[in-house]
């Protein structure tokens, strides 16, 4: 969301092969392609595939060299081949744990959401300072005690975050010192952590007060 | 979001004063000085909000210029009058009226979310094919006929698009024709609207996947 607010990936995670913004916009890719099988597609060419993803050719062009060789050129790419190419390089194949830290009203919201295991994410456990408040069906809700030793334990990377912005740090340090890796922070706090640790930002009040500003 | 996928606000939005990436960090410098107003601060420094906000200080700077004359330089911001000029341009003094479309699972939940209200966003209408299957407390939920007329009649100018996203562009295209001018999308879809039409992509599978890459 509020990427611009961040360092670049690039900055962040010098680790990793594939800059952020382009990790973004295979996922696109990918959802694109799923699009083009579900239509029966079999050929798609970079022309076509940007114009559906709504990003310029060149840009789809230098995104996918990332993924090793996908073709003759001029002849177009092979939809599923392409697919599973993305697919194994945003690691769709398993299921990912997940953990949620704060079942307010947005992480009882999101605990109730189908769609992340829909992508190949499972929620297996949230985590609250008054679990006994919760009612989030079959996920188990626990005490913040528990955080550390279920993490370990079932060697969980990443956890969203929907804590109130006044606990979100001392939280989200608590993450990192448990073994998350990766932080999908909700709360409205400006995190700062150290670079190992990847955070993306959703801010829906902030989200919408930008609309807001372009309405008027 | 997925920021990096679409066209930029200056391109889109020439009619707006403040570019768009701009108007994000003005939402988080806001937030920043509200927690100092908490903290009983009466004057910042540029260095020390730029630290609070995760920013360079020549960007906050940058930023702050476009919102007029803000004080003597060398003596820091006023908290007080800084909060209350960037509530101004971000047009908090007033309640937004918001409309939410689709439904389900993710519609439900954030119909759920109170979050919203305590940010100056009123959702005072959700629309579904299936109005009667919907539980949505004290929001009216209708049927998508009712769209047009009670957008035009409240002079709604803001849409959340909560829908599958395969129906996503065809519902969008009706939100642009009932006279919506901004969309917060939640779906998968990549819209392709008119120009004079804001959308900010909140997408959470992409925003898990994304992390996901950099937690191997």
């Amino acid at each position: 969301m509020n990427r611009a607010l961040k360092p670049s990936p690039e900055e962040k995670h010098q680790h990793a092969d594939i800059p952020r913004k382009t990790v973004y916009r295979l996922s696109l890719y990918l959802r694109c392609l799923e699009l083009i099988v579900a239509n029966s597609g079999k050929i798609v060419s970079s022309a076509a595939l940007a114009s559906v993803a709504c990003v310029q050719p060149a840009q789809l062009r230098r995104d996918l060299a990332y993924c090793g060789p996908l073709g003759k050129r001029g002849t177009g790419y092979d939809v599923l081949f392409l697919r599973n190419r993305l697919e194994e390089i945003l690691g769709r194949a398993s299921l990912q744990p997940v953990i949620l830290v704060g079942a307010g009203n947005l992480g009882q919201a999101l605990l109730s959401y189908k769609g992340f295991a829909k992508e190949g994410f499972e929620i297996v456990a949230a985590f609250d300072l008054r679990p006994q408040r919760i009612k989030a069906g079959k996920i188990p809700v626990c005490d913040m005690h528990a955080l550390q030793p279920i993490v370990r334990k079932q060697a969980i990377r990443m956890a969203i975050l929907c804590v109130p912005g006044s606990a979100a740090q001392q939280v989200a340090e608590q993450l990192f010192k448990a073994g998350i890796h990766a932080i999908l922070n909700f709360s409205t706090a400006v995190l700062h952590l150290p670079e190992t640790i990847a955070v993306n930002n959703v801010n829906l009040a902030i989200e919408l007060e930008n609309l807001s500003y372009f309405t008027r």
